[in-house]
């Protein structure tokens, strides 16, 4: 017998409606076949999905809960990803709201490799909210963005980042950026005693990926920033798989928006930030905070970090990493709703503070150590 | 000077709060950075976006015509969607309308290999519509797979691909299936005089997408079927490019639809089916036609269709490859619409219009062919 995995959906629609929806979603996320050509034996009793409940959600919605057999997904996230919502993406009122992997299926992805337990072994940081900041404004060189890291770094940012934009730019090409960063990053953990890290990103064509992750690792950087939105779920997930590299992994949302936009269609909050990044290998997940110039809800950000953290069957959890127009002043309000189970990312907001860079980055530090 | 290039946004809101997010969109997609902090000369001058046109289009929207250095794009597919679309995909109210590069920026892309005059020539039908299936469903063996796919080139339909959720699963593996159904076709060709093509799926793990590829071109397929939203665009982009490769590419539109489904957020679909599949290498597009079980409407399916050959300073146009849930009968209808500059895509269809596969591909055939 093949095992099944479960999805759940929230359909929009009356209570007819939405059931035809969901017999619907059987069929296409799997056979794309009329329903009353579907061949007997394999294919109708174990290839097309199966409507396991089906009760109300509040006005006008209805949850189903659909199981599907592991081996559509051949095993691949791709594929995986397709049998949740490949072509049902394409129709309207329909939510992915949570994934329920089997055991055995979990088992085929290796999701995070350190996970929250991971990073704060590796960064050293047993316990407090971590902080994490971005290299910015594109347009600066590369050794104006190295400076900007050795300030961090001096102030007590534990992870820099380059911000999500910063590629292959002629005015701070990736190469000599990222040497300059890990070393004006070291130069700084020298003087300080910290293990501050620079992360840099590796959203990049699809044959350089690989190369420019590799060199990140000789340079000495201490992560990798990828935007899965742009290269692809998949890609992400190689890079964490791959034990030549080994670095942490930290998911961008940019392009991905238009997936949470809609309250009736695309993923969850929870699946895709939380789920779906941890399956894909991320060990820390960047999305815009409430309150910040985005328009994510306290809600769906509690969310999100359920998600991040929630039982996948070995898949280890990630770090949420909210940010996105955040100011210094938010944090004490953010640690109630997240605990210490936190990486604040602060870009701008470090900049807006005051003149001087490492002593607002020693008070960002402050506010999250004073809380302890 | 650096060259800019344009991007034009839909914007909701009144006349003030749409231009509030116009200049945010301006700062979002470059610098991320608070607007009084923005350096002054080359950042403030060049890099962050600028407001070239700003004008009403319909009650509570505006369009705003926006442009941007081509450096900041880094020349890569994946970076130009970035500043496309990368952040404010995360906020409500903003969707792109259409993207216009410059010369020299379309030049850093090939785009697609053969388009609509090059898949002509090489299947050989200089004029007519060409006929599209799939094999399916899903649960079906290689053997069974193939003798469809005999079946259908038989009938004379001229493109033969696999259902996109046909992966590497266990009950019909890739290097079988691909085998199998490139031999069969080639047998059907060789009894019709026919130039029929079977064009397998290669969605697939980050790492195996080339080695697919490359083997489906050694088995002699006709074409590859890449699903973007799962793979990545930019995976799209390189198997397009790849000159060892060198075949046609279709793209299928999994896992994507959530970009289009509110009519104020996310990407037109004139844009993301017909621009960006094509700046992806794109050869043909599938995408669901109106009418069928989706929710196109008329309206948006001929904007696809514009979208495939607006000029884009030499890249290549890519054929419209409507489908899903299309019946044979809609044919007639849809000639109205695409005239013969189209790629029909019947799947189930096919099997529904009566008994036997072959005469229904005949029949199909027939009404195309009736038309000219």
């Amino acid at each position: 017998m093949m095992e099944r995995f479960q999805v759940v959906y929230r359909i929009t629609g009356d209570e007819k409606d939405a059931y035809t929806k969901a017999k619907d979603i059987c069929l296409e996320q799997t056979v794309e076949f009329p329903a009353e050509l579907v061949p007997g034996g394999l294919i109708q009793d174990h290839i097309v999905g199966r409507i396991e409940e089906f009760h109300s959600d509040g006005p006008d919605h209805y949850q189903a809960v659909i199981s599907y057999a592991a081996e559509t997904t051949a095993f691949e996230l791709t594929q995986l990803f397709n049998v949740i919502f490949g072509n049902i993406s394409i129709k309207t009122g329909n939510r992915v709201e949570k994934i329920e992997l089997t055991p055995a299926l979990a088992g085929c992805f290796h999701g995070p490799r350190f996970g929250r337990e991971g990073l704060r072994t590796r960064l050293g940081i047993p316990a407090r909210p971590m902080l994490f900041t971005a290299l910015k404004p594109m347009g600066l060189t590369a050794l104006e963005l190295a400076e900007l890291a050795y300030k961090f770094a001096t102030g007590g940012i534990d992870i820099i980042k380059d911000d999500h934009g910063l590629s292959n730019q002629g005015f701070a090409g990736y190469h000599e950026r990222v040497e300059q960063c890990c070393r004006a990053v070291e130069r700084a953990n020298r003087e300080t005693g910290q293990r501050a890290v620079y992360v840099p990103n590796v959203t990049a064509p699809y044959g350089e990926i690989a190369a420019r992750a590799r060199f990140a690792k000789e340079a000495g950087a201490g992560g990798l920033l990828v935007a899965p939105g742009l290269t692809g779920f998949d890609v992400m997930r190689a890079l964490a798989d791959d034990d030549e590299i080994g670095l942490p992994v930290f998911s961008h949302p940019a392009f991905i928006g238009s997936y949470v936009v809609s309250p009736d269609d695309g993923i969850s909050h929870f699946a895709l930030f939380g789920q779906m990044m941890r399956l894909a290998g991320a060990d820390g997940v960047v999305y815009p905070n409430y309150g910040g110039r985005f328009s994510f809800s306290r809600a769906e950000c509690a969310h999100i970090a359920e998600g991040t953290a929630v039982s996948m069957h070995g898949i280890k959890s990630a770090f949420p990493c909210p940010g996105g127009g955040m100011s210094i002043d938010s944090i004490p309000d953010m640690l109630t709703v997240y605990g210490n189970e936190v990486v604040f990312l602060v870009g701008g907001g470090l900049f807006r503070h005051g003149p001087d860079i490492v002593e607002n980055c020693r008070y960002f530090r402050s506010l999250v150590e004073k809380t302890q």
